[in-house]
């Protein structure tokens, strides 16, 4: 059975790990001939939105979806993409994933002229990611309307919620996850987090996924503010933040996605344990160096090394403090 | 980084399932062009002795392994695998690899002479598995070289022992197994077997590993005769029985193959939960049935269903008993 993937990135990696078990083949669609799931699937090198190359993604596949936000919504509509291209419109445009976060009544930080104090973040609207296509701006800019202005929000910690449809409704979630950025990159995860608000993160995410009608896997990331949430952004699609549940679920994030979109029972979510995730970011540390420590999971993704790329993920599962600061350490060097 | 697999089977392709995330690319050399592992690394197309195909398969690989132990000896030596030759030989010779037992003080059945009640086995000397080459006998046959005699061994159940040696020496073991077979298959597997004499069972592996200079894992298939141990033969490789390593260790046996004959430091073989793995023989179940069952994961090998043939397995962790039964049904109905 063919799964078809608009993006071959490394998330399209991890479906194709996750895939392979359960009998499926998977092929992808990628502008880069040495994109991470090369390894792993069949390799459509072309333009996302190239109509013979997503004709050829879709043929005899049993369900075609995406591994990045940024798919052109009429390649997505052309393969029939699930999650389908209602949530693609919404995460594509800043403006649009905020109305919608307010018409379901999910908090969300202020923007345009509910922005009452500054520094404010100027946003452009659509295309960006990993903290790109924002800058801080210290007074109110002219209008513009490929931008949006949006209030800081004073966050304690940045959370997220990986959530996952089925094709007739059902509904699963997995703990919410604490998340650290810097320089607009994910740095590490750790869940669950630690005295978080799930049942309400969870029916946020619940008006997201059935209002959308979506199915697959969802992921919704927060901001904690002395307890309460505010909605930052959604993903639809599998999630950087939820590389753990590889190891640390009882069914990954990766596994669930396929399962959802091929009208599959899902898996369960629950825990294997407590885990921290560290991104590898830039360059590699040794790879010796990391597995010398007791349950440690290494990710490589088959790339170059380049500042500020994501090259591969660490898992830690029950991991003692000392491992922690070590791979913290090792990792953290490397940057 | 490139390792070599002479073999391509569900072995091989759970070898690569393992390697990838760890970011190695694995070449295969099996005469099947739909070998399992096609789908999962390069595949080389041939026979196993072909010297061209061996020169390509260990071009630039960091090392070169097998996944069955009935690869021409010369072949192995020509491309240095690990583990290297002499486990080959012995676990290729039914007669060599008793003496090698009995050498190493490990009892075993009574051979030849020493069978003193019938029926027994007469087996083939070479080129046996899954219970091919063998046949009881009601009385001692003339003497052939190219068989063996063997006296049937009174055995309670069957364990098997995997065990994984790194290549500074250091070594380390994963739980005894519980295993049925039939028809001379393997049926299913479950660890931790209840009671089981580990210590006895690691220390006779560790005199075979020791012995050979053993690198990479090894599997001791063990008779269990009113808690002594019998040993009936060791594969050196990763091992059906040790397919649940994949969920319910902190290391799966394929990872630690791999570690070991990269000479990466081993991974923790501590079990993360009570397991019972089924094999998918001859046919297929429904997977949705199979999958809405809670903790039970499925692999696929991509193969055709043929009688008699591994088509995949199933692992269930810490599996309720009604799960077992359920499955156990739905696995045998398919035999």
């Amino acid at each position: 059975m063919i799964v078809g993937v608009i993006g071959g990135g490394q998330l399209g990696r991890m479906l194709a790990l996750a895939g392979i078990p359960l009998g499926l083949s998977l092929r992808f669609l990628d502008p880069a001939p040495d994109a991470p799931a090369r390894e792993v699937g069949e390799l459509l090198v072309g333009a996302y939105d190239d109509p013979a190359l997503l004709d050829r993604l879709a043929d005899g596949a049993a369900a075609v979806t995406y591994e990045f936000e940024n798919v052109p919504v009429a390649a997505a509509r052309r393969v029939g993409a699930v999650p389908d291209a209602r949530a693609l419109e919404a995460s594509q445009d800043r403006l649009i994933e905020k109305r919608l976060f307010r018409r379901l009544g999910i908090p969300t930080a202020p923007i345009d002229d509910e922005v009452t104090s500054f520094p404010a973040l100027l946003k452009t609207r659509r295309l960006g990611y990993d903290g790109k296509g924002q800058r801080l701006v210290e007074t109110r800019p002219g209008f513009d309307p490929g931008h949006v202005l949006e209030g800081l929000v004073p966050f304690d910690r940045e959370l997220s919620l990986i959530a996952v449809r089925g094709a007739g409704g059902e509904t699963a979630f997995y703990p919410l996850i604490e998340n650290i950025h810097s320089r607009g990159i994910l740095r590490s995860s750790r869940a669950p987090a630690a005295a978080a608000p799930q049942a309400r993160a969870e029916d946020y995410a619940t008006r997201l996924l059935d209002e959308l009608g979506y199915v697959g896997v969802l992921a919704l990331e927060l901001f904690d503010v002395g307890g309460e949430l505010v909605a930052n952004e959604l993903a639809p699609r599998v999630h950087n933040t939820g590389h753990w549940t590889i190891e640390a679920a009882e069914t990954s994030q990766f596994e669930n996605h396929l399962r959802a979109i091929l009208g599959l029972p899902l898996g369960s979510t629950a825990m294997r344990g407590e885990v921290v995730m560290l991104n590898l970011i830039g360059a590699l540390p040794e790879p010796a160096a990391l597995l010398g420590h007791r349950n440690v999971h290494l990710h490589l993704y088959g790339k170059e090394p380049r500042r500020g790329r994501k090259l591969g993920h660490v898992t830690m599962l029950d991991p003692a403090p000392e491992t922690i600061r070590a791979l913290s350490d090792l990792v953290l060097e490397q940057h």
